[in-house]
């Protein structure tokens, strides 16, 4: 995969797929536009162009994202635009309270409030008929899997785990927030890659290994997360309570391992995250980083030896 | 149609539909029941309804309501749900700020702000979900329509028309306000029920017919609402400034009489609407207080005789 190209393409598809969709001269046009424009690291489209171009059936993708009515370009935009609308709320004063996303004002802070609850509404339908344009044999069953991943019991589950700060009571209710808040949308992206690249559902096996492959990576993208939060020098006490290396220290060592060691299983699968560069930094933080997050989290190198070493591994290529 | 037991065909497939698709134990599980039951005047399902069992190929209602999982009972659900989404968005105080809805507490005020927006985009979520549901050869295409039609461009747009307070600069972005913001919805509902009818996408004339009465309904729905709170004695200086009705009068009797016609040209469409009572229940009002709107208009009771005598058509049955 060539990533300019495809950073190119993939955006230049969600400015297309944007456009045909929200109003054409209406003022409120931009902040559509502003919630997913410049897009981000376009981590979860990534994610579905590596399960596309994987294995000995795999795809052509410059010439699927070439054109933006293609199955791979619809399913795409849908996922981004799906992240985007989950940012717009997450930032809104009832919620997480956040002026800033991605360098730049957030969406509320820039449009207003009534603005951004209705551009972020906006987007989720827009991500909706987005999935309803594959032209698929089981495009319905795509929609149904993205209700159940990441309506009421999937992401918007997490959001609620999160928000009632049930996630800071036990480590299972951690895990349980970032499975659902962070893990079903990237398990969607993998397995709705899936379905689409074989104009078919994926069969039992398939499907199982894109889902536990989700799992640990979302996991690990949230603990992971955290871990690099902890080289900053001075943490407060609110960041302090909230970070689960802290809270609960010897779970969330012996999680992130177990799924490191689950993703590192996986060679074929590792390629795909190859594409997003993701460990790379991860590792660069850990080691350039390494004295203040031990100072943080009281241990010794030994006691974070295992990560280490595991990053060693996924970091370096 | 027997109403009662249709109601509660309605009401159970509701109760179902959300419990098949909201989190079994968490507490958050009440709010989105309480956002959609006790439900209100079922107006949306009980107008698809209407064209489910119209014309020559009408099919049996209560059998299709009797099995949660045919295509009109998804179809009923998934509408009432995708209203019930935009009043509990609606209602949050950086939107209209209502405090009460169908005589209880709003969602955000009994259940707290973040729980009513996240309830609100589950609430989205599970419509399409329900849509996608449907077993039907272009079910791809209600969806599609769904987003065209409620989404930023459609529904959605009027909301933000309304909360612009662009609605009230003149007549014609009234009237767009209306249409987006509530006849929309109720073209969905008609074209829809239609879809899943003949098992097949309508037929040109078939599909305008319906977009046409769901306009003029759509338009009267709200006018006709505006024209009733002129029964109250007293106005406040805000509830006169936004009754077209005052602020934009001739128009706005102009539009409501050719709406009006448009309507009862199309008997056999008008059994749908005696479904729902819609008019008796108008047409008692505007009699009932005829003086205090007339005073309220600063108009004779000539002027508003056209509309009186085609409400005596419509709301006597």
């Amino acid at each position: 995969m060539k990533t300019n190209e495809v950073n190119q393409l993939l955006e230049a598809n969600l400015a297309t797929h944007l456009n045909d969709l929200v109003p054409k001269s209406h003022e409120l046009r931009e902040a559509y536009f502003y919630a997913c424009l410049p897009a981000g690291k376009l981590f979860r489209p990534k994610l579905a162009i590596g399960v596309f171009e994987s294995g000995p059936q795999k795809k052509n993708v410059l010439e699927a994202l070439s054109n933006p009515h293609s199955g791979l370009s619809y399913f795409c935009s849908a996922i981004e635009i799906h992240h985007a609308y989950t940012l717009v709320h997450d930032d809104l004063p009832a919620m997480d309270n956040d002026d800033m996303r991605r360098g730049k004002l957030s969406t509320h802070k820039k449009f207003g409030q009534w603005q951004a609850i209705l551009v972020g509404d906006g987007l989720l339908n827009i991500s909706y008929t987005l999935l309803a344009s594959i032209a698929h044999p089981h495009s319905t069953k795509i929609i149904r899997l993205a209700g159940k991943m990441l309506g009421p019991r999937g992401l918007i589950h997490g959001q609620v785990l999160d928000l009632s700060h049930e996630m800071n009571l036990s480590f299972q209710q951690c895990r349980e927030t970032h499975f659902n808040k962070t893990a079903r949308l990237i398990q969607f992206s993998l397995l709705g890659a899936e379905i689409i690249k074989n104009k078919q559902t994926p069969l039992a096996k398939e499907g199982k290994k894109w889902l536990r492959f989700g799992e640990s990576l979302g996991l690990l993208f949230q603990f992971l997360d955290d871990l690099t939060e902890l080289s900053e020098e001075s943490l407060s006490v609110h960041e302090s309570e909230i970070n689960p290396w802290i809270s609960f220290g010897e779970e969330t060592l012996r999680e992130t391992i177990k799924q490191l060691d689950l993703l590192t299983q996986q060679k074929e699968l590792i390629q795909v995250m190859a594409l997003v560069g993701y460990f790379e930094k991860i590792h660069q933080i850990v080691i350039n980083d390494l004295e203040t997050i031990l100072s943080h989290l009281k241990k010794n190198q030994d006691q974070l030896g295992p990560v280490i070493t595991r990053l060693n591994v996924l970091g370096q290529r």
